[in-house]
């Protein structure tokens, strides 16, 4: 027996594992995770590119079963996990495994939403089938040390391939010898490249939906015996070969000490859907908030990393002057003027009457950002703000472990809270309450029972 | 107004061109063509690999309104596209633009039959979409100068997106904008490895199949508004910068006289499905075989060009007793052997019975490879043949320039026959005949009608 390759050890583990083995912290954490992405899909049925996915897709494909997430359409398998996963990832406001510089959840989700609808999946087989793709994006992530972004390759986009086929594999019960074979195939398919970056166009947001697709159809042909190569990754010629430019890779992290190891548990969730660097004033200026009452703010001292402020604080007359929702993300003296004034920074707060806010405007041009001598940067992205009143007080706060970062890792409850404000966007807040419960639940319910309550009412 | 980037360039030619203006030898070389890849495709339905592309898509998909080649199954478009793809490209004995390195009818035929099918189109439409996407495909491949198999990537699968897109694009009626953006999203699905070499994966099968479903989808997409970048092949991160691992490209051929040169019109025909280099020797002993008559061959010397002996001659010992379909087309002595005793060389001749023909298998044992001294190699595959029969003639026969290359490029008539050949495999004669004459009457026929002669009766 030659020894086994990587794919035929992700294989083996992707067959193997039984849910009730995964430590109960990552469990949890998946589903959080998959919290998240749901609420993000949501939000994301409001946006633009949300509604011309829904519309392309729909006219190519046509009907079928699967739910689209705030939808009313019902879509084939392969239709409704791209539709699905271009909701999801499409903010990029979705969790960051950061070793790896991959988003987990986007390259699993979609493929084990959609296939574990169709089959008549339980929660449980979701979230296990969830969780070895899951795992699968983040090992080739890890392998290749950041490769891909060197070279131009969306990384999550890449890896979304291997990981919606192994997830594909284990709600279809493929043996490990086919789900080898998908992984093979799917190593014909796994691309995404990083043009899009120029011109602002959508293609990154498609591209774990177009992993989706691809790991589907790749299992479909594994399981009627179509033959995939055994050494995808690392054969001659194959994806680390050809994706890489001869940058080098290290296998150990593709396939050691699976199902004993899960990196997923070490994935972030990002708290605000703004730059991280801004994190630490964001924080600052939602917890002065209430401190200020109903006091006019005269002034405002933004305090941040001087390695950063070049990228979100100038120059400062276009910074205090966002005019779009991607501007507003990285402009530090908008985003402190609103979290000071509304007390919150969260997805609605990028739509266009948030933008808008006359009032936030106003304040965005009186903060003035300054180096920070404290900062904890670049471990933690630390944040100070200090507000000037009209009664005369001045008030300070300084952040140096910004929410969501090393032990301020966003908890069940304010995952909740960013899920609830995420679906509220989309859907009433009774219908997300109840799929906040059926997620937080996931092992008691099925995936159809998952899926709709997903569905538009 | 910035100057046209080359995916501009090429969604201007593929909406503005009428069929009309298309060279009237073009036009009936697209036909032939199409004929050539459609007795390829039912050819292959007799195969594993086509078999189980049919069976593993139709699970996954369902069933659908466009007709598979040689089957009565109906799928949907992407998938219908997928699976005669598998099929026509699947015994690589399709067409070949020499210069580009592509394979052009699989890259543009599967979505001009299955959109063109489901669409309603003319015949008309159905040839201009699929030179328009095949032309593409061809532009691509002379841009990169054989740069996407030097390191790793198989061409053919990486255009194939691109002009799959492109026909897609024509015959859904989209706007130069939309075409441009279907290219630009199906830069983000370009794809297709080579690993399969090493383990004689399906994978290369199924390349042109995938790009069929990208092209699809990203034209629906980019029709729905969906953004793509307008840089797909040049831009920072587009494919040249990604695919190409920093060779160098030249853009000029890359939409340079479109539309006034159809760089397609150059593509070669292969006349039997055996290995380029033996195709003299094939010829010479074909003609050879009616002059043998009734008496018996006691030995046989066949000339080649000395750098080929090495491919198709030795060792001996094996190439003398082929054991699989691969090693019968790469074996000189047993191509020569069969066409001396049974007149021919074609797709069936590779199938299991032919390969256990026992006087073939040992006469292959008596013919000797010997050097061709009156080579034109490499520019056409010359060859010689030398029969010594037991009534005492010894006859000679020797090919300068092969069939199916230069000024003997094969003729309606040949491909006609090759077509014939093919499709007997799978469907009877009368089907044969009414599919090669509705081809070679595309103008005057519906794509429908068309596909209901290749469905199984």
């Amino acid at each position: 027996m030659p020894e086994a390759t990587p794919a035929q050890r992700i294989a083996q583990f992707a067959t193997e594992f039984r849910l009730a083995e995964v430590p109960e912290a990552v469990r949890l954490r998946a589903k959080l995770h998959i919290l998240d992405g749901l609420g993000l899909g949501l939000a994301s049925t409001v946006q633009t590119y949300g509604r011309s996915a829904v519309e392309g897709v729909t006219a190519m494909g046509g009907t079928g079963d699967c739910s689209v997430i705030g939808h009313r359409a019902r879509l084939a398998p392969r239709d409704a996990a791209l539709v699905n996963a271009i909701l999801i990832h499409g903010l990029d406001f979705d969790d960051t495994h950061l070793a790896s510089i991959i988003h987990p959840t986007c390259t699993s989700l979609p493929v084990a939403l959609a296939l574990g609808e169709t089959l008549g999946a339980s929660g449980k087989d979701l979230l296990a089938a969830f969780l070895a793709g899951a795992e699968t994006g983040i090992r080739i992530g890890l392998a290749v040390d950041g490769g891909f972004h060197h070279v131009g390759y969306h990384a999550t986009g890449v890896v979304s391939h291997f990981a919606s086929a192994v997830t594909a594999g284990r709600l279809l019960g493929l043996s490990p010898e086919q789900i080898t074979a998908a992984q093979g195939i799917t190593g014909s398919t796994a691309s995404g490249i990083q043009v899009f970056l120029e011109e602002g166009a959508w293609t990154k947001r498609f591209h774990p939906g177009w992993g989706a697709v691809a790991g589907i159809t790749a299992a479909y042909l594994a399981r009627s015996g179509f033959k995939g190569p055994t050494r995808p990754y690392e054969g001659k010629f194959g994806l680390f070969d050809t994706h890489l430019h001869g940058e080098a890779t290290k296998l150990a992290p593709l396939s050691d000490d699976l199902g004993q190891v899960w990196h997923f548990g070490e994935t972030a969730l990002k708290p605000y859907p703004v730059c991280h660097f801004i994190h630490g004033c964001a924080d600052a200026a939602i917890d002065l908030h209430a401190e200020i009452g109903s006091a006019k703010i005269v002034k405002v001292d933004a305090f941040l990393a001087q390695p950063t402020l070049h990228i979100i604080a100038e120059p400062a007359e276009a910074k205090e002057r966002p005019t779009t929702d991607y501007e507003a993300k990285f402009s530090a003296q908008f985003v402190v003027a609103y979290c000071l004034l509304r007390g919150r920074f969260g997805l609605p707060d990028l739509l266009p009457e948030a933008l808008a806010d006359a009032e936030v405007r106003d304040l965005a041009l009186r903060v003035k950002c300054h180096e920070d001598p404290d900062t904890a940067f670049p471990t933690f992205f630390s944040g100070g703000v200090t507000v000037t009143l009209d009664d005369g007080r001045v008030l300070n706060r300084h952040v140096r472990v910004n929410s969501g970062a090393g032990e301020r890792a966003m908890d069940a409850g304010a995952v909740a809270d960013k899920f609830l404000a995420s679906a509220s966007l989309a859907i009433p807040a009774t219908q997300a309450e109840r799929i906040r419960d059926a997620v937080l639940a996931l092992e008691e319910v099925t995936a159809a029972e998952l899926m709709a309550l997903l569905r538009a009412e």
